[in-house]
């Protein structure tokens, strides 16, 4: 096992880097902080290219590090914990995890789309509730935030190892999936939009979710096959868009 | 309209002690930044004892200010506005707001109950989503985040006066909602809870959510009518508190 005591240390500040979605893009990598996250990393198959512990990280997670490869394992000091981590009390585990090119060419079973949802912790809990809702997939439109941010990251809760993430252009996949016969339906609140509640449940659908305060794009919800509405049955004006993606995803969830 | 230009003016002590729960519950009073909240107070009957506005403030929304009470308008320094704000950039307009004090007899309706809900960004969404599915109020039990805190008030967005918001205790609560023959649901992350999707809706009913990390307490478990579960179709561990609460309101919301 290698040590590295300094945070001036080359290696260290290259991977300092990675809390900026331009070097992660580079360097095809990002950072992973946390044991609970690093360890279900580890257990659906990604690649740990190297794993950063404290000392008293040593000593707690000891027999899980003992099985990862010694090559890859790293003891760093406190300081240069800290000078990785966003968190104010660093847990005193990291990996640095190579990013996988995801191709998806099957669209089939439920698929989430994020239009320009800005909201780290949004997003996160966006494809946390996909995953439980059993959704197949999320697509993410161009401005959405990164999901290999360290925010998103940790609110995802390790479900972006369970399920595909794509990065797409949603101008061209919502006719493709037209084209494959899935019904895409855009959300917007517009008492004009048909309610939730009256929309068949299917084993394909496309659920396009949008942007905190603008919601979906206008040249968006004209494509689709129709828009969806959430009744407002008080006074509220509007949902949080990460409890509304939550409702229309668990109309769409389970068996037929 | 009077004017105050220093920070360190008593009175301006004396609010700036209102980030604090002990001091809002000896002043029965709360803060409140930003004029869209301020104006939905205002107009849900809220009692505005003071507000406080910066200069550009008064230009911005001069009309409106103009039409509220001249005696409770004060003009204060950009330093006062920025010692009294909890936000990186003031928006140059708070209220001091008076507590009211609910006492509610009717539990009719369809009421949300909160078992040490500790983040207020949860808190706060619950709120704001039990407003949209038309829930008569929200119950607080010991250990929630305090409602008339500032990250909860930004997070409703204006639901806390359009529905009551009750502090109680659940223990007793409960046992009382169910001599008034109101069905009583607690969650739990259990596959042997009953899965919400089989519960019946009815007019009456009080939903309990609980603490983000333990679930609701064991103890109030016990008492309630039956418990509910949210079934988990992918592989994600739960579902985020707000996310849940929001999926579960949606069952209960609406007409018959």
């Amino acid at each position: 096992m290698k040590e590295i005591q300094a945070s001036k240390n080359p290696l260290i500040k290259e991977l300092r880097k990675l809390h900026q979605k331009k070097h992660r893009e580079e360097q095809g990598r990002y950072l992973l902080e946390g044991f609970h996250l690093v360890e279900e990393a580890a257990r659906w198959g990604e690649t740990l290219e190297l794993i950063l512990v404290t000392q008293r990280g040593l000593r707690e997670w000891g027999s899980w590090l003992a099985r990862q490869g010694e090559e890859s394992l790293y003891q760093v000091s406190d300081e240069v914990m800290r000078s990785l981590s966003d968190l104010p009390t660093p847990q005193g585990i990291m990996a640095v995890v190579s990013k996988k090119t995801q191709i998806i060419t099957d669209f089939s079973g439920r698929w989430l789309l994020l239009d320009r949802v800005q909201d780290p912790g949004n997003v996160g809990t966006m494809v946390r509730t996909a995953d439980a809702a059993g959704f197949a997939g999320v697509a993410l439109g161009t401005g959405c935030a990164d999901p290999y941010s360290t925010k998103v990251l940790r609110s995802m809760q390790g479900s972006n190892f369970h399920l595909p993430l794509v990065n797409v252009q949603l101008e061209q996949l919502i006719p493709q999936l037209q084209q494959l016969s899935i019904p895409v339906y855009g959300t917007e609140l517009n008492v004009d939009a048909k309610p939730f509640q009256e929309v068949k449940v299917t084993a394909d659908v496309a659920l396009l979710m949008g942007n905190e305060g603008q919601g979906v794009a206008k040249d968006l919800l004209n494509i689709t096959d129709f828009n969806l509405y959430i009744p407002i049955y008080g006074k509220a004006e509007s949902l949080n868009v990460g409890v509304a993606a939550g409702i229309l995803m668990y109309h769409f969830a389970g068996s037929l």
